[in-house]
């Protein structure tokens, strides 16, 4: 079920020419604000904006070579569309998004200029599922999941990786939970490293599925999700929930206002664009009961549409 | 009336215990929108948000010892104000700057922040310049200017001095045109830079008093400053102009929907905050009529309101 040390060393072989090696930021203001000391690895600055890129291009790679040229699809109306499109066009094979009718714009917009094919659909599970199905009869696509994927899962591993690289006595690292792919790949990062790492997860109060999953141990799917936090309106799945139950300490719950004000912070103090999604792995850090620890936050993207900001 | 190679290195060391070494971006897509390879030196991530701190530090460290002590004073209600008192909190000495009383509040909280000691006044120069006077003459504090002094010159220098030691082959550095503190400074690092560098400006079209001066051969003071660039609503100084004079190449006029437009481009597609002052520099690469070349580019600061935004 989890990853070995080898498949996670290959990942971060694999990867590493296809992905940048994002900065690492630190403020001092708000280490004062948080009385620890905080280093932000900034995937808003990863190619095509968010962290997404690493495990779709991993996850192209592995696929044998004969089968990879017939090109790739997923369903995503988020950073994962826009992520497989680039990653396959950077291998030259060809990517088919398919995307909800209803898709903001500057989402297609962003899947088209890197190359990918566009496929609209009703905006329900069943037509997206249907949709991406028949892509894979009709050109033999490779089917791939935003972040239910174990390769996903370990492409996604390399961005705590590079952190614990440059900063490897960090007490603990803060992440965003949505699908459950980047937390789980940060697990595995932090489950091979040389010293222990503790691994914490931020969720939106209003899409919980993760936390209520873990308390009763089997996949809860979201009741509602109705949150600013628009990457994180989805659910757990088979490849990242056991990685998440054995090796996450704990994933606190985030209010609306707390992922708002978050947001700004970072904003405002470090400068950078970050998407509402980044910020409930710095609210959830004031949750966690102790002080003076060095942390890692993962910073996981930063396409905001600068035309409908949430504030 | 220019500072010597001796001047400028001296100011480099000078600064360098107190400043960030600020990180240098750059974008394949932007590159690819530009049709050069642009780098960016990223001010907004200096301490307190702004390249001024760079001068700020320069200057009281010329100011003697014993006078020192008794305080710095300026009139600033933008980022040199934040810059001094920060400054001088460092350094241990008090910093008293003259706001006008209708100033943004979100300007003086920062000023504040810094230990700095708010002093209110009538919104006009008058006003402003008599109750710094009066500071000097009650507390024996040093009147420093944001952009009209030789040693903030200097001081700011050293921005454009650590973007050529990383990148020695460019071929020119382009700069927002305000006050002409960051322009003048830029034209000294490019003098004395082992290789030629052309120095460009952008200036908005509504504060354009600084191509205006150029093209007379003497200072004029704006008509009009009726511009988003809020940080470049003043005039060139007797101690820049000279400079500018002798050492930049051209300062190209920009208007607001360009300084918007490209605000919000290096917004978008550098994932980092600017300030519209910033933009003006992007916006003038675009008129330099060449192409494919290697060129700097100062990302004055990034201290924006985010409630009350441009756009």
């Amino acid at each position: 079920m989890i990853p070995t040390q080898d498949d996670f060393n290959q990942a971060l072989e694999r990867t590493k020419p296809f992905v940048h090696n994002t900065p690492i930021l630190s403020s001092r203001l708000m280490n004062t604000m948080f009385g620890h000391q905080l280093f932000f690895k900034c995937e808003n600055f990863q190619k095509m904006g968010a962290f997404k890129m690493r495990g779709a291009i991993n996850a192209i790679l592995q696929i044998p070579k004969d089968k990879r040229v017939m090109g790739v699809v997923t369903h995503s109306s988020g950073n994962f569309g826009q992520a497989l499109a680039l990653a396959a066009q950077q291998l030259n094979i060809p990517a088919y998004i398919v995307m909800p009718e209803n898709a903001p714009k500057v989402k297609q917009e962003a899947v088209a200029f890197y190359g990918g094919q566009i496929i609209s659909c009703a905006s329900n599970t069943q037509a997206r599922q249907a949709t991406a199905e028949k892509i894979q009869e009709v050109h033999g696509a490779h089917f791939l999941h935003p972040s239910d994927d174990i390769d996903v899962i370990l492409g996604n591993s390399t961005c705590a990786a590079e952190l614990l690289d440059v900063h490897p006595d960090l007490d603990a690292l803060f992440v965003p939970v949505g699908g459950g792919g980047i937390i789980a790949g940060t697990a595995i990062a932090g489950l091979y490293h040389s010293s222990p790492v503790k691994i914490f997860g931020g969720e939106p109060e209003q899409a919980d599925d993760a936390i209520r999953s873990l308390a009763v141990g089997r996949i809860i799917k979201p009741k509602h999700t109705n949150t600013i936090a628009d990457g994180l309106r989805t659910h757990l799945g088979d490849a990242n929930f056991p990685i998440i139950q054995q090796c996450v300490d704990q994933i606190y719950p985030i209010n609306e206002s707390d992922i708002l004000k978050h947001m700004k912070l970072v904003w405002q103090y470090l400068k950078i664009i970050i998407e509402p999604s980044c910020a409930v792995a710095l609210a959830a850090v004031k949750q966690w009961p102790v002080s003076d620890k060095k942390i890692g936050v993962i910073i996981t993207g930063g396409n905001v549409d600068l035309d409908n900001l949430p504030f």
